[in-house]
């Protein structure tokens, strides 16, 4: 019997891959499911877990023969593995991938390609847990998730239609934006807050030589900079990637954070008192719409 | 048999109040507890619960006879409460608060009793949930918790010595330092990130008019943004109560992101990546130490 796809190459099987290969291995949509990677041990761990039937440590060959390759490495080594595996995909190959910053992966792509490979599907899944590699990983990661695909313009409707078939049989949601649209979006919800996360925890931490402010740190304090025991040089790439976004979502915040410190300057109880209210009923109006 | 506490008027038996009457009840320390406050439907069930054993509506009558009187209203309140008590308090009764901020209520001290009361030992339980009112009360809110005592210059030492041993009653951690030193400190892990979400959430809101924003926020941003939730009007309170502190770390953060937005827009990674690492460092080895 026909598959939706014969053969699945995964370049990068670790969590987010590795979660998707687990799924569709379920959903018996795939003939075969080839892995490639940098860690031949991980490789054989994916094999041994039943993640992926076979492995390459080479990309040019993990790709041949494949009708779907998706990039699950981070953004930083996109344009490297873009540019390993141009001369082996076969035309139809479709091509897609899972980062968090859209406009640069298409640049990648056009860098590589000289043109925008019409069986591009740029991708982006709105999930993940705070630990990494393939052993993490698992089926369910995808239910009831959100995955953002950004098609191109003169793309191929046949080559999207497969992505998104291929992400709804791993249980997401799958919505479609323009690349530029979800670059700001989730500058806004995700890549600011990161930034700004890991700036604060970092400016207290260089002045508080004795480590003593954190000592006296509460549950809310933990929550809120949870997000900066994220991996470090997997948001660097990301952020980088979208810096005209971030640049962007950073002025205007900087913007209001200046007219609440004009506020405190003043003693404008008012202001900021308006400001809180306007914000926490924001979030309690969104706290119920937000992803999980 | 003597008790530690003859008589314990506790201004405001909501969360706070309520459960460190409920710990002290437990641990038989109080001869009496008495209840005030503006809600008498409030009150009324905190008597049911057991919580108090009588409550008065007027302050000035609630404190006659105490030799305790435990301060837990919002900081906006507290010197209104002072004046009111401040003609019927005895010459020894022990006057002690649970404000987020500690210079504030010394001010107000000052203000209303002229010079400051050598019976006042302001403190500050490191503690609290979401929730508000003496239904959401329970007597092991302070269980391993940190409480902040300031012990003022001059100040009775058998008062201090009383008021910590309370807290001790209620199973909580008593540490002490210098009023200016407990609201730098809280300025860093407390006022500060709640001054940082609300804008946050506040400036995507506001640029987010279709509420297509927090559609596609994933459970980082709902950590990040969840100190936004909490009670606007506290919050207020605190952060105009220790303005000055608020103001001196917002100018410091603020130059820490004015560095980390010039490395955005030369795409210094090498810069953003070594705040990133500096900030997960600090994260992970602090997470270890934060209180609960």
């Amino acid at each position: 019997m026909s598959k939706l796809i014969q053969q699945l190459t995964i370049i990068g099987v670790g969590l987010i891959g590795g979660s998707l290969a687990r799924a569709l291995k379920q959903a018996e949509v795939c003939g075969e499911i080839v892995g490639c990677g940098r860690n031949e041990a991980e490789l054989k761990k994916a094999v041994e877990l039943g993640v992926i039937d076979r492995y390459a440590l080479d990309q040019a060959e993990a790709v041949r023969g494949a009708d779907m390759v998706l990039l699950a490495v981070p953004l930083g080594a996109m344009r490297a593995v873009m540019t390993s595996i141009a001369p082996a995909i076969g035309k139809n190959t479709i091509l897609t991938d899972v980062g968090s910053a859209k406009g640069s992966v298409v640049d990648d792509a056009k860098a590589v390609f000289g043109e925008m490979p019409r069986n591009l599907v740029p991708g982006h899944p709105i999930a993940g847990t705070e630990k990494s590699g393939v052993e993490a990983s698992f089926a369910t990661l995808y239910q009831g998730r959100k995955v953002i695909l950004t098609p191109l313009e003169n793309g191929d409707e046949a080559a999207l239609k497969t992505v998104a078939a291929m992400w709804r049989h791993a249980g997401a949601d799958v919505v479609e934006m323009s690349v530029e649209h979800h670059d700001r979006v989730l500058a806004a919800t995700s890549h600011l807050p990161h930034v700004l996360a890991y700036a604060l925890v970092d400016s207290l931490a260089r002045m508080d030589e004795t480590g003593e402010v954190f000592k006296y740190a509460a549950g809310g304090f933990r929550d809120f900079t949870r997000i900066a025991s994220s991996d470090a040089q997997m948001w660097h790439d990301i952020c980088l990637a979208n810096r005209h976004e971030v640049l962007n979502m950073l002025g205007r915040f900087r913007e209001d954070l200046d007219a609440l410190t004009s506020a405190f300057e003043t003693a404008d109880g008012e202001a900021i008192l308006k400001c809180f209210s306007r914000a926490k009923r924001a979030r309690d109006h969104f706290s119920k719409i937000m992803a999980e």
